[in-house]
């Protein structure tokens, strides 16, 4: 299981990409990744568009900030949330949900050897609009994020994050 | 890297467990998994209350609604957002941040054989409240789950949740 771990410690934001492609297995090893997160009563409230090479990368690239990458990378995976399946004061769930699910999928694109960023989309009022618009979203949908994907250009370079004080013992 | 791909299958809420102890290594490891989740802006809003024994962990598991299994897991790790991290219209962003943490602290638990399961706490006021209470946590420290951990008293039964409707290509 040291392999396990190594690749949680392996994983960082990598921007620049060759230009081979994924495959579809790849594709949807990722996705399949993805969908195995846990989520809030297993509602399971994503969606992925999976965009490769249509004018919604290039909408996505030039109107997203911080995503020109999008242009360059083989495959990018937007997240997505359907903000009816929780509702009432779990509405905010889907977040929770997404972002695992999210991560899932940046960890298994660790696994394959290829590299990722997540994009942030929401919360952002601006951003959201020009995903919704360049994916034609309907209006329960929510894009959270663009994951970029592709073959790493040089060996990705994690970050040592650790903080032991972030770490509290029974109470704060 | 089939092995990772199979830690992300395998990863299954588990709420019960054997008496068995959680080492200190076992512990540092799934929060080392944690810290290295990505996040908004690499700011790291997180927070790790771990508790194991004390009247905390009773108070955590009578007053949370679904978490009575708190009370026979030798471990239990509360994953907190700082809100004065990321302000105005990112304010939210530490509800992803530490939802990857939480996620990533999950596959590490599957990693070393463990089992844990994520009990909701943001975004309902109640169980909100009743966290900030028992773990006297500041103001600005929002609790966003419990993860109970032990070693699982049955094997693991993971759910097979893929959807390929769930993913569009190019756009909706």
């Amino acid at each position: 299981m040291k392999d396990f771990l190594s690749v949680i410690d392996r994983r960082a934001s990598v921007r620049a990409y060759t230009p081979e492609t994924i495959t579809p297995e790849q594709v949807e090893c990722l996705l399949r990744a993805a969908m195995a997160a846990p989520s809030s009563k297993n509602r399971q409230p994503w969606h992925f568009v999976v965009v490769s090479h249509s004018a919604a990368r290039q909408a996505l690239s030039e109107q997203l900030p911080y995503a020109r990458m999008l242009n360059e990378a083989p495959l990018s995976v937007v997240v997505c949330g359907d903000t009816d399946v929780h509702t009432g004061e779990a509405a905010i769930s889907w977040v929770m949900d997404c972002s695992a699910a999210a991560e899932n999928l940046l960890l298994a694109a660790a696994a394959l050897e290829l590299g990722a960023v997540w994009t942030g989309v929401y919360p952002y009022r601006e951003r959201m609009d020009a995903v919704r618009k360049a994916l034609a979203l309907p209006e329960n949908i929510v894009p959270l994020n663009v994951i970029a994907i592709g073959h790493p250009a040089k060996p990705p370079a994690p970050k040592d994050k650790w903080q032991p004080e972030r770490v509290h013992y029974e109470r704060w």
